[in-house]
């Protein structure tokens, strides 16, 4: 089954949001095997609105329609879809009793604008918005699918999960393939390093396919396999998996959803050991990052964010000559404070960081960009330091996952390097 | 002017990326005034890349193409050009040395598939890449403007500013009318309340535009006018702005990139004042917001994450009996917190955050979501509970944004609701 997208409004033409909504749906209509060769966005405006479904109608078997439903004059995918289908708009009763009660439920009476998003094409199936006041649209036409959901990402995904695949499914019938994937996520290497290492497997095309792409920190290879069962996906992407792992293992750090926050979680569960965490330059990120995860005041006792070189001095103990004989950015501050912290804390470990995110701040000795991370555990202490260029937002998340994957190597006994 | 984009790149089709350059370059073109009317994303297939820049070509003035410039089989962006212009792709010899110097000073030699990226349509303009190794391309063709981007953003915004956004308007000539806009930002108010109160000024479409857009916690309202003088579009925005103000100004904190954490340190600074910040449910959230401003450790002290109630205890000093009495989870747990960090750092103003991020870890009487913030300064203390729906990610952020919305009404003297 070919589909086609078309997100609808104005805002995403002028760029003012990004369409994360387009990615979710791609996504989700990739993992039941449904292709998306064409994916459109047209701003409010019916002629260019209708012009964009025709074609999409000409080629593709299902359309997808993204924004557009909600009450204003501005909103007008009910309008394209009963302009492309010949079908009218009309009232469907029950979608305008359903309006009228959300209304009265807040002493209010809903307006002739309102009242639109209870119409809809002739023979329009709508789909309930468990979440907002704008059903969606499903319409057989022509052997065709075409389907509308809200805009608000909340709503949009809803109603995509509850409405639009099972839809889809039940039409795919015995042609039900869907994409299974994986994800290998990967520190302490570039992109076109990797890229370069295994340059033969990605550009084999082979089966699972392997797809690169780089985040600040971060590295990640996506496997992906067509197939009608999931045992017979698995075995191919353990397959492959096992290769790239010969290969380049020694970078992968976790699979699918296991972000380095994640996965500096399981490290520390693993060994039964706690966490305590003092920043300079992360202020505050990597202890924001170490409890994103759900469960983590197991193991994650605090941090203390020390800016002030006082509070270096003060909260944390290092010493005033470690300070004025090499400065707060240095190997002996990034170590006393890794020390200071787990002493504090009574943590098994004290994970360190100080350095200069700039834009100023740098020094000829020290440019921006410079950071010391250190840890300190029953074993002793490890220091580290390094220089990232990008922005302070980049510096911050380069720095947090560096940090992290540090803490992580040294918690499961793998050496730093 | 009416342009076109067309994002190419299978990776986009299946969702695996959200399309971030599309919303930069849509913004870029806006700015100088031109329309965009149409945004397509294809995969990499040169049918699908051909059919689409036929079709822009048939309607738009311009077109920019993003990515498929890289060095594989798979980027095919140049042969679509070449296709759609009937202008056969040659070497560029200067090209060609400048990818081989490139590869040379790393002690490589190109591979054939390497020197593709060497290549252009005939007639066409190699644009530099002072990023990367993939140049771009500018064609002019039956009076249409083409032209290919490479798809990494930082690629890709550096050879908008520099090379395309010149060319366009060049081409605009008397035609340049920039759009202008100013974003109002607003907290304490949701964006069905807002749009409710200023329905009118939304829906009369005048200009200014005025569009709404909400993200976890925060409103903003996005004018925009367009104009061929910068002082003719102030004065407009100026008069809406006052308009906008008179009418829902309580709730406005910041205009275009005065983000909350940027409102807050206007504030402090302006006090000549220092804050300090004791963390659990938001786990180092708040203090790494306060210093992702460069230039805050000039009112940011420090904080602490006291996430366990140990840490709590004996680093922030909250008294046993009040943590055993109350919970962790509690109005005096907050305001004990406050205090201990403002005492500790010697800060004027103390903020403290403690909740239930969820999704486990809620009761009966204090559900997830739940959350409790204070501040203590040297007028004494305040303390607001509230319960936030959403995930553990939402839960953070709304939580973070109300915290730092208190404290910066606190500072400037404006009533805490």
């Amino acid at each position: 089954m070919k589909a086609e997208l078309v997100s609808v409004g104005t805002e995403l033409l002028l760029g003012e949001i990004v369409d994360t909504n387009a990615a979710y749906m791609s996504q989700r209509l990739a993992e039941i095997g449904v292709d998306v060769h064409f994916r459109h966005t047209v701003g409010d405006n019916l002629d260019r609105i209708t012009a964009t479904l025709e074609l999409a109608l000409s080629r593709s078997d299902a359309i997808l329609i993204c924004g557009g439903l909600g009450p204003t004059q501005d909103d007008l995918t009910r309008e394209g879809v009963a302009e492309v289908t010949g079908r009218p708009l009309t009232i469907v009763p029950e979608a305008e009793q359903h309006l009228r009660e959300f209304f009265a439920r807040r002493g209010l009476t809903p307006t002739e604008n309102n009242l639109k998003q209870a119409s809809a094409p002739e023979g329009a199936r709508l789909l309930d918005n468990t979440c907002g006041t704008a059903p969606g649209l499903f319409v057989q036409h022509d052997g065709k699918l075409i389907f509308a959901v809200p805009g608000p990402p909340t709503e949009m995904r809803e109603m995509m999960q509850r409405e639009v695949l099972p839809i889809l499914c039940e039409h795919l019938g015995g042609d039900l393939r869907p994409v299974f994937t994986r994800v290998l996520r990967m520190a302490d290497i570039g992109e076109s390093t990797l890229v370069a290492e295994i340059d033969d497997l990605i550009s084999g095309q082979t089966d699972p396919t392997i797809a690169p792409y780089a985040k600040p920190g971060e590295v990640t290879l996506r496997l992906a396999t067509k197939a009608a069962r999931e045992d017979e996906a698995r075995r191919r992407l353990d397959a492959m998996e096992a290769e790239l792992r010969e290969r380049v293992g020694r970078y992968i750090y976790g699979v699918n959803d296991e972000t380095m926050e994640v996965a500096v979680g399981i490290a520390l569960r693993e060994r039964g050991a706690t966490i305590a965490v003092a920043e300079s330059c992360t202020g505050g990120l990597v202890a924001s990052r170490i409890t994103d995860v759900s469960g983590s005041s197991d193991y994650m006792l605090g941090g203390v964010v020390a800016y002030a070189n006082e509070i270096k001095q003060r909260v944390l103990g290092v010493p005033a000559e470690v300070l004025a004989e090499h400065g707060a950015v240095s190997e002996e501050t990034a170590l006393a404070m890794a020390v200071g912290v787990r002493d504090l804390m009574g943590a098994d470990y004290g994970l360190a960081t100080t350095g200069i995110a700039g834009p100023t701040g740098g020094t000829e000795e020290k440019p921006v960009g410079t950071v010391f991370v250190a840890i300190a555990d029953a074993e002793g202490t490890i220091c580290r330091g390094q220089i990232w260029p990008g922005t302070r937002e980049q510096f911050k998340m380069r720095v947090s996952q560096n940090a992290l994957n540090m803490l992580r190597k040294r918690v499961l006994g793998i050496e730093v390097s």
